[in-house]
């Protein structure tokens, strides 16, 4: 039996990843690019260099609206090591938490697809996934925010993207979308995550790794959290004082026969 | 009720991050720079920032001997998000997992404080902390490693806390132990922990914060460790092949009365 | 704002859950009867409370071979919390492990609710459901176990469900389905994951809870695995030897503008 | 290289446990004295039997004020597996949120040693043991409640010992530590963490399992509110509304050299 890996080799005095001899990247390259070389196999550009900086970034923290953010800073109220308390927040970036980045990079990679593959032009297959969206009950993820109308990340990054001529058919695609909705009076503006789900596809990353952008760069925010809470909160505080209410069966007695 | 924060700001449209605007940071300020910002409250100089890069750096794989990278694939190997199985790797980082850090930056801290408040050489506190952790039979975290004997990250941190003028009393004092474990006929060098535990002491981290560098910069190898199984290898698959012996009671009936 | 909650009432010195007083149930009633009362809403009867306790300890252990065992044992070898190291082989119970239950149970109600829907027999259901699983190339969850032929704790089970007289329809249709991929000339017993899959059927829980059954059994399997190697293993130990083949990029350069 | 493990030896069609085989624990056993039987090495008697059965059920659940109860619920707002969730109550489970009983299990187990060394009385250890956490300025672990001034789980599971006879010395000890608290004019009545911390010391536990008790009963009480957290709510539902105020550093430009 033999384990197979195309990642990291290890030897005595010898650590190679992704072929890059690790002293040769710690000297000269970005963390983020060094994210970017394990997550796409080879060094970024100059440009997706700097995207994969302002992605991350744009991860980073959302304050006290974040269910990440309260998991953690709740487990680390009740002092336990600080990757215990942070990995608790990685637990709740789920399907409804930073999920939008895959499920939306992977609405765009296929609606991109199938545009080539039917000989459709960006707005009519913008106008489709919308119409099948409304029909099927499903939201497109990556539109829409609960707090932002013009999320100031979302709109940074599409400067950047311009600027650094990343922008191609998935970030077109989305702004087709974000048209489209619209058209049919709904204001639903591409989120940060949509944004992410857009830049990613057009940088050429496997939707599958949607989530891990959103982790990636929270983690240091989720970090900063828990920070704060062991060094400004007592253990066990009280976290909110909202009134709850039992709505279960009245108080009985138990049955004749426990 | 209030809950109060100096982290970040959330106003509709407003994201400030330890008094930064989001989208400042988004479009000027690596991510490395930001995780800076985030644990140490103020940006890095550029010095500090690429010795940042450097540190995450250094921290991001290990390949197959390391446990948190076996408890990442191992539970990648059950189908679940890619978050679930990337935190199992975290709640792997403990004190005998890249504890060092936290644990060795502990007591370079407390050695530099002695020394001054004792009036001591950096030899004289380095022969003290050696002789004492003899005598209580505790090892100083952060010296020795099961595969290297010159790591190549350490060699490179330093050469680099060196060129950028980091490296000042914690990193001389970690020398100097090993030095003084030397002249006791141990062959101890410092490994990447210790190197970490040394550099971040010298640029004024709280070591209550030493895990974190080595999570926030692993989590970009357990990401692609986890990517890795789930796009090579298939669900469950046997990941070992080494006998088990039960040496536990041996068979027996359940007592008369179950 | 208000929570509502129909699980446990706490006021100062009363606590009430699904409408018992907790110092009732803590007197009078199982542990496996609590967990039942918590799951479905009521007390079970005594066969059904019997049957719970036969469920929760056939998923108990597994020795070895099991994925949540491994990422248990790993993160308890490198010094985290009790609870911490139990918690990731939680994270380990997926689709793939212990998935069965909540995708066996799924696929049964939905095969039991068609039989009656289209009036057709047991056998013709199970035909049907063995024809569409080959069909679209998907397995049909709770078949075949890659140790065992004649899984002790199956039988057991099943013996019991006839001897409580809790089988009903879901254990018999999963026994078709056995019959069905024999005829078939495939031997694919019901495994302990298909079991435990028709018997909450027959006792009337809702298929997502699946998993449930499975990690509060195991949690005591793991937590003496976690308590085995705390207190008979060294931290960090070498858990196997097996070799890992590098066959990522060839050792390189970094290219010239790094 | 070989693995041993004293807990379950698994072949083809046979599973045995502490020596039972599974079949038979599967048949005759409760599923709380299958736990006790792994974490003891032994089946219980059964009196052990049913305190087992008790302290389980006293750790079950209690509501909205519990920090586990809030990072499971928070976490299965995100829409992830059961598991997931579920175990982010347990990581939840640290030193300070069910750590009393390891920790109070501790020091009554040191007490009563103590005692027998130095031949004290049982008042005169607990008189010791008030003054001595009074000078190092460290709380008792197990005494006082934020919501109960009578607990009614204590209570009852302390009515439980006496009726089964397992009360012993290391209960005998936890009353004379309240009683020595209020003659200092101290209200700190045993609570149910320190309940449980005398009694798993009565029958026999090492104190190193103590949080485990706490979280083999909780996840049921967990898995509960999940299971209402999916069916009842939204995804990333408003959990609170209470303020956040910002008090970091003011906003601000990025410095000239970002």
């Amino acid at each position: 039996m033999e384990w197979k890996t195309g990642i990291t080799k290890v030897e005595p005095n010898n650590l190679v990843t992704k072929g890059y001899r690790q002293e040769d990247l710690i000297a000269n390259v970005s963390y983020s690019s060094v994210v970017y070389l394990l997550l796409k196999g080879e060094l970024p550009s100059k440009e997706h260099g700097r995207m994969m900086d302002a992605i991350l970034t744009a991860c980073v923290d959302h304050g006290i609206t974040s269910p990440s953010w309260l998991a953690s800073r709740t487990v680390a109220s009740c002092d336990v090591p600080l990757s215990t308390a942070v990995a608790a927040g990685v637990l709740a970036i789920g399907d409804a938490h930073g999920g939008a980045i895959e499920k939306g990079a992977k609405i765009l990679q296929y609606g991109i697809k199938r545009m080539h593959d039917e000989n459709k032009s960006m707005n009519e297959i913008a106008a489709i996934l919308v119409k099948e969206s409304k029909e099927q009950h499903k939201r497109i993820p990556g539109f829409g925010h609960r707090v932002h109308t013009s999320d100031p990340r979302t709109k940074k990054l599409f400067s950047l993207t311009d600027e650094m001529k990343i922008a191609s058919e998935h970030v077109e695609l989305s702004k087709c979308i974000e048209k489209n909705f619209e058209k049919n009076g709904k204001k639903l503006p591409i989120n940060v995550d949509g944004a992410v789900a857009a830049i990613i596809s057009d940088m050429g990353f496997d939707y599958r790794l949607g989530k891990a952008f959103f982790f990636i760069g929270r983690i240091a925010g989720l970090t900063a959290q828990v920070y704060e809470e062991i060094t400004r909160e007592k253990p066990m505080r009280k976290m909110f004082d909202i009134e709850c209410k039992y709505d279960g069966p009245v108080e009985r007695d138990l049955p004749e026969e426990g």
